[in-house]
């Protein structure tokens, strides 16, 4: 890419959570590397939680913002540009910027208010890289039409599988090619639980209390004990990747709250491992989708992921079988995917 | 992306080998692809091989240049449009085309011819996509300033590690990230012979004959086993991906020529695999090197590939630890990896 001059964006971030404080603490981190290195200068010009929002053109301290956080008050409470009473939505609406971030936690029933966010973004012009998987698994071929209308892009390499750029290397690497089959373990909870059961032979809960304790599972893990999470990622893949409109009622859901320790046993008995798959399977002009407790022989590439490991599997037919897989400890990468996008965006304008 | 118009790219190509036959077939089978769903249409305008030349402004039949190689002929024997005695650099010179995909094979002595013929496709604003490796080790800064100056793009995710986007993986999805350290299994030959002498018991010169008689090895094996072929790559990557300016000489590089059953034994009975690794680790300011046969502990990514697959592990600051493999029974997967630079660069534009 050429680098000639510094090329200024302009950033508005929805969402300060465990993603979006991390995506705060790149802005200033990377600031130099950036810079240097791919002539960026990335500004937060406006910025929204559940207190509020804190808006100012000329730019707001991300380090501020992340110290507001540390110290459990909200965004409205930003020295001067705070303001409480004021959505996201409303940001969106008015504020000048060239990109949108929306880090806002998934919301399955309406996808609100990540998607009227994203809908307003993508129809002022903005770019939108979202990690929120509920506008896109509600209303993808919308979004994406509204993307393709205005002319802008709309990019979610951090909604699927963490910092693994799972979703680039599908759309993009595999343009060209057919897949007829796609494994992937997506969520780390539940790999993370099944893992340690086998390998350490700890219970269910005392597995779970472990994931939640080192931050990798919500203090309600429902949706990613019984599948949820996982379809809907399977859902934006099979949208992005294999051009497959699914729905999130199409897949075939089972979670893995009945996953014995004898069923863990009896498996690696027989020189296999129970991990979480979810499967896209070509059938005609369809896929078959599904999320469940797998047994897979223990020289497939997803048998051997590690308990704070997800990863995927693309089987192809010019580009043989690809795997990839991350080692991801803290949601640091997620919030770097946020990042890969940006970049992405603004570096092949 | 926005699939408005079909967009028509003229493609010169040099070298018709294992990958550039290859590639043909792809653009024969993948045209209805290309064109329903990205909206392209690759004609090809120019080939060259040893023989000569074959030039055609509305287009050669590629099914037709393929069958001349079937038959043991070069490109100078295609009806009417086929030139003996015109060189592949004097095509790139005159022909007009938007891209040159360049497939021959690697001179490390001097990258001639390919070296320049790239030179000449990026000083006429060409884009380049080249699945030959010598150019770029022997002259990567030089040919990353040219494409800067004249505009265009210069793609090489053929030349590392087959149809895996190593290339593509770090230069682009980890842009913002700062990589430590760097492992692969960058050629197929060297890990089949280590990996089937394990395996099976194979003795090292059964070994290389089957790799030879499957078509993963050359029938002078040298630049594979003594390790420059991994080499060359790591070199490739430590440019691309790393900014570091590595050059051949400064790889401490030990091929697997000497590597006994014994010595794989003794590891097997450790619990561990001897593998043919790439490794870039960060000292400071620079990187360290090498190319050697590693002994890797048995849940080290890389220690568990197959006799067919290749693979890239990146740790980082920011994205965790990245890992990628590939199964490749043939060189189509590189041949698909050409295409995607293709599809890559003229889907961006």
């Amino acid at each position: 890419m050429t680098v000639t001059a510094t090329q200024k964006v302009r950033l508005l971030l929805i969402g300060v959570g465990n993603v979006g404080r991390r995506f705060l603490d790149l802005l200033v981190r990377k600031r130099d590397t950036l810079c240097d290195r791919l002539g960026l200068e990335l500004t937060l010009t406006g910025v929204a939680d559940t207190s509020g929002v804190a808006i100012r053109p000329s730019g707001l301290d991300a380090q501020q913002v992340v110290q507001l956080k540390v110290e459990g008050q909200g965004v409205a409470a930003y020295p001067r540009w705070g303001q409480s009473g004021v959505s996201a939505f409303e940001m969106v609406r008015t504020t000048e910027a060239d990109l949108l971030l929306e880090a806002s936690p998934a919301n399955l029933e309406d996808g609100q208010p990540g998607l009227s966010c994203i809908e307003a973004a993508l129809s002022r012009g903005m770019h939108v890289v979202t990690a929120n998987k509920a506008p896109l698994v509600l209303a993808f071929p919308r979004l994406l039409d509204l993307s393709r209308v205005h002319g802008v892009r709309l990019c979610f390499d951090a909604t699927v599988a963490g910092g693994l750029p799972a979703v680039n290397l599908g759309r993009r690497d595999l343009a060209a090619a057919d897949i007829h089959r796609l494994e992937g373990i997506l969520n780390l909870t539940t790999n993370y639980i099944l893992t340690r059961m086998a390998q350490d032979g700890l219970s269910y809960d005392e597995a779970l209390a472990q994931a939640q304790a080192a931050g990798h599972a919500e203090a309600d893990p429902r949706l990613d004990v019984e599948g949820w999470d996982a379809a809907s990622k399977l859902v934006i893949l099979a949208h992005s990747v294999l051009d497959y409109p699914a729905t999130l009622a199409e897949v075939a859901v089972e979670g893995i709250t009945h996953v014995s320790a004898e069923t863990l046993q009896q498996a690696a008995a027989e020189g296999k491992r129970v991990k979480p798959v979810a499967t896209a399977e070509r059938d005609g002009e369809h896929y078959a989708l599904s999320v469940r407790p797998t047994w897979l022989e223990a020289d497939h590439p997803l048998a051997q992921l590690g308990p704070k490991q997800m990863g995927i599997v693309y089987h192809t037919d010019i580009s043989g079988v690809i795997s990839a897989a991350i080692v991801e400890e803290t949601p640091l990468p997620t919030a770097s995917a946020l990042l890969r996008d940006v970049v992405d965006i603004v570096s092949s304008q």
